[in-house]
């Protein structure tokens, strides 16, 4: 398989395909193509119509969008592993990971990630609410399922996956967040994918002047 | 099942919930909670804690968000059978319908659902680059797909589910689309639960006027 992504400093949906695929130990070959650049203009549409990273490709198939890229993945290589077995947990998986991939618009645009930024934003009310919410959600799967492991449902999960680019977020903004739910991007900064995906983009060269949002240092 | 809704005329994402339970035979209970009411307010969190529709209640299973609930109704009711049984033509529905999820951000803010419209906007560049995306993904598929009948992938699925309105957005603005993307939009409208859903938005006294958009009519 191959996947092409962004810059691993700033894209968090090619996190999230990248993630998918370490995150399950599935071999895979990178091509980073740096976002807003030549290179990027130039070779992306030689993968896809959206001209947008991530894009996985398998044989003939060719996925973009990093939720599909997860629920191709969970069916063509984990048997449906990559979600919780009960249909009712699967259905809460797959409503919050809906409700992230269409929602915090503001969350998003206020609080990019950014791997090597580290300091405080001025967020409005709109990423405050979308932060809440996140928390909400976090505290409650966090202890409910304490004893089950330290994700979300447990057990590593597409949840997981869908929401790690957020917790990068939260660990260079610093928001109040519980104590739960802080535990939780420990837990994700502590995975070995996304430490090296972390060294990654502490050395990439580029700079997106649009994504560094830090009102100090 | 119990459906919460909010008003036919102008709630997009509640039409793909109801679409989704109708176009598939489904019986269920539907709750209308007019948005920016009191009403709104005082009745959604008993049902959510997004205090988003749709939300769809299934015994003890209470299921939020569009795609969420497509994905739900599909494993607990239709045997997988609401989208494409091939793996390769399974992938590219889930991939546009996460594109259509997660996007065209332009297009819905500039072209919101509205029933009763009929006329013209004037439509940014991002917004009309979205229409032209939509306009590609619409024509290939039915070019690609026409011997097998009239919907994106042939037969009914939860990507014609996920694109309904737009298909309504279309049909009340008439952007520029090609002929195939044209007759798709007639197929969405002349399905009987989208005449239900219009029939019943026409008759509905609320307006919202933010959602008011038209230049001229």
């Amino acid at each position: 398989m191959q996947l092409i992504i962004g810059n691993k400093n700033y894209s968090s949906w090619s996190l999230r395909g990248w993630l998918m695929l370490k995150g399950f130990d599935l071999a895979f070959d990178e091509i980073r193509l740096p976002l807003f650049t030549d290179t990027f203009a130039q070779e992306i549409g030689r993968y896809t119509d959206t001209k947008k990273v991530p894009v996985l490709i398998d044989g003939d198939i060719r996925v973009w969008d990093s939720l599909a890229i997860c629920e191709y993945i969970n069916e063509a290589y984990l048997k449906g592993a990559g979600w919780p077995s009960d249909i009712a947990e699967r259905s809460l998986a797959r409503a919050i990971s809906c409700e992230m991939h269409s929602g915090f618009v503001d969350l998003r645009h206020e609080m990019p990630m950014n791997c090597r930024a580290k300091g405080e934003v001025n967020a409005s009310d709109k990423a405050l609410a979308d932060i809440q919410r996140i928390n909400q959600i976090w505290t409650d799967l966090r202890t409910r399922y304490s004893e089950q492991g330290p994700w979300l449902f447990g057990q590593f999960s597409i949840a997981d996956v869908v929401y790690a680019p957020v917790a990068l977020r939260f660990a260079s903004y610093g928001p109040t967040i519980s104590e739960q739910a802080s535990a939780y991007v420990q837990t994700i900064l502590g995975h070995p994918a996304i430490q090296e995906w972390i060294a990654a983009a502490k050395v990439e060269l580029e700079v997106i002047p649009e994504e560094e949002v830090l009102t100090e240092k």
